[in-house]
């Protein structure tokens, strides 16, 4: 589980169940690559998403098992979209494991995906509101839209700010809401609160995407588990080069002009951007949605869920190399 | 719309408007390849399963615009699975035009194909009773499965008639039997005339995909748009081959045994299973289903519907070269 929730036992245990529960539904005995992709699921990261939703839900009166089938769902969805990302890269690793496009190639990968989202939607139909069934399909919906603009974008540095902030939010901070959203509108939490939960997730979805991006640039390679520049190098444009290129433009410019880049082109793009100063400035936008965040959270209902919310944020927002 | 419904006006407007709300739902402005998806489902085939969708929902009180919305879902979860085959199979055109793969390389259409999935997920949940929606989740996890056995069994010519007509279910009754169901069910339609639309969907899918096998062996070119033998020669084992290795195992074995195939194996191939009467003999399982099917149209209230009905379906299961 990584010893990010060691801190918090009962999120912890409940935590443990929405794996059990992941691992139930990821398994399907007539399903030739049900292996892999339970390798994956059971090789899972941090479990952000159900976390939220299950740390929101406590601001009102979760419904068991219901509200566990629904954090599964949202990690599942997020598994899926993991899965056809690394078609899409053709990445053969991921979390240390094999991709099932690795181990089973690109037929079964694609359909694997495929399979995850439907049984995700499924779960969500048996275990949420009508509302919030056609709320994650709509997401997925965004989720997809923001990946082909991206994609569409790919090796376009001249994109500004708005337009990275969009991506952000239909790649990251559009489910982070919805995972808050969900978990506190299934308990029957006030509308008031609801509706700050909703926004505190989407800024904590902004900040933590950002700072991910951010770590592309500074990170250790070890913490990050991926090498340096790696956005960069598959043309994908984040706010530390935005920045960047406001005072170094021409040099980013001629070095960055015809890609693929060598390794060491990146490597000096990736300086370039870090002597810049682009990097803090990039960390203070993060850390203005973390502010938001924070005093967003700061205005629920005073109870144990929000303490640990506090303690959640505070830690996923801080993380640097 | 092909001359198919020709000699069936009412069911032609029908479908007319399901197109015009597939159109619409397959454009979504920010969606920068909505061009070529929009494309697929301008070019469309027979809209074969929104029709028998509308055809159930005649048995009893279609409800509008739902049912259209409907039928119109069911028919995109189709062509989400058809652009997602392309990029399995490299297609670079499919009815005439070339694929999202084609025109917007693997990102797009992998992502393209999930949007649609979305979207239809999305529409079911707006337009569908939960039950419904969740049977078309269910579905979508069922035409996975069936897909991926076939993959993992590929080049694998020893199954039996058993795993193949198991595919067959996955790969198409399944959801022709789902539309009949849809149709009859949201329509309020007697539990007893439900079931047996649903049986007869059920057979109609299965003689449907049986034939389209049997013309993989038979069929003039011009007609099934594609080269004789190409199942064959992509691995997948149908039932005119499994009939042929009964009497002509040896000979067909030492043919394909190792792939790829050159056009002249698969060509000598395709003579055997001719020379073998296999072809036959599988025309004549299709006319089992389809016997059943009419049988169980006979059994329903005797209406315009299903005089329509019947002709459909025999239309459709008489096709040959």
């Amino acid at each position: 589980m990584t010893d990010f929730w060691n801190e918090h036992p009962e999120l912890s245990n409940d935590l443990a169940e929405v794996r059990r529960v992941m691992a139930e539904i990821a398994r399907r005995d007539d399903f030739p690559a049900s292996d892999a992709v339970s390798d994956l699921v059971a090789g899972g990261g941090k479990l952000l998403r159900p976390a939220f939703l299950l740390l929101a839900s406590r601001f009102g009166k979760p419904k068991r098992p219901d509200i566990t089938r629904l954090a599964a769902a949202i990690e599942l969805l997020h598994t899926a979209t993991l899965i056809h990302d690394d078609v899409i890269d053709g990445a053969l690793t991921r979390r240390g494991v094999p991709t099932v496009h690795a181990r089973h190639g690109e037929t079964v990968a694609v359909l694997s995906g495929d399979l995850l989202l439907a049984r995700c939607f499924r779960l969500a139909s048996e275990s949420a509101s009508p509302a919030n069934a056609r709320l994650l399909a709509r997401l997925v919906e965004d989720i997809c839209v923001a990946e082909v603009r991206q994609d569409f974008g790919a090796y376009d540095f001249s994109i500004g700010r708005r337009e990275y902030l969009r991506r952000v939010a239909g790649k990251t901070a559009l489910l982070f809401s919805l995972a808050f959203h969900a978990g506190a509108s299934e308990s029957k939490v006030t509308p008031r609160t609801a509706e700050r939960l909703r926004r505190a997730g989407w800024d904590i979805g902004m900040a933590f995407q950002i700072i991910d991006d951010v770590l592309d640039f500074e990170g250790c390679e070890e913490t990050v588990r991926k090498p340096l520049g790696r956005d960069l190098a598959e043309g994908v444009c984040t706010l530390p080069l935005i920045v960047a290129r406001s005072t170094r433009g021409a040099e980013l410019d001629a070095l960055l002009a015809k890609p693929p880049y060598a390794e060491e082109t990146v490597r000096r793009a990736v300086d370039l951007v870090r002597d810049s100063g682009a990097v803090e400035a990039a960390r203070t936008e993060a850390a203005r949605y973390t502010e938001r965040a924070l005093k967003e959270i700061d205005r629920l209902p005073p109870n144990s869920a929000r303490a640990e919310l506090r303690a959640v944020a505070g830690k996923l927002l801080l993380r640097a190399c």
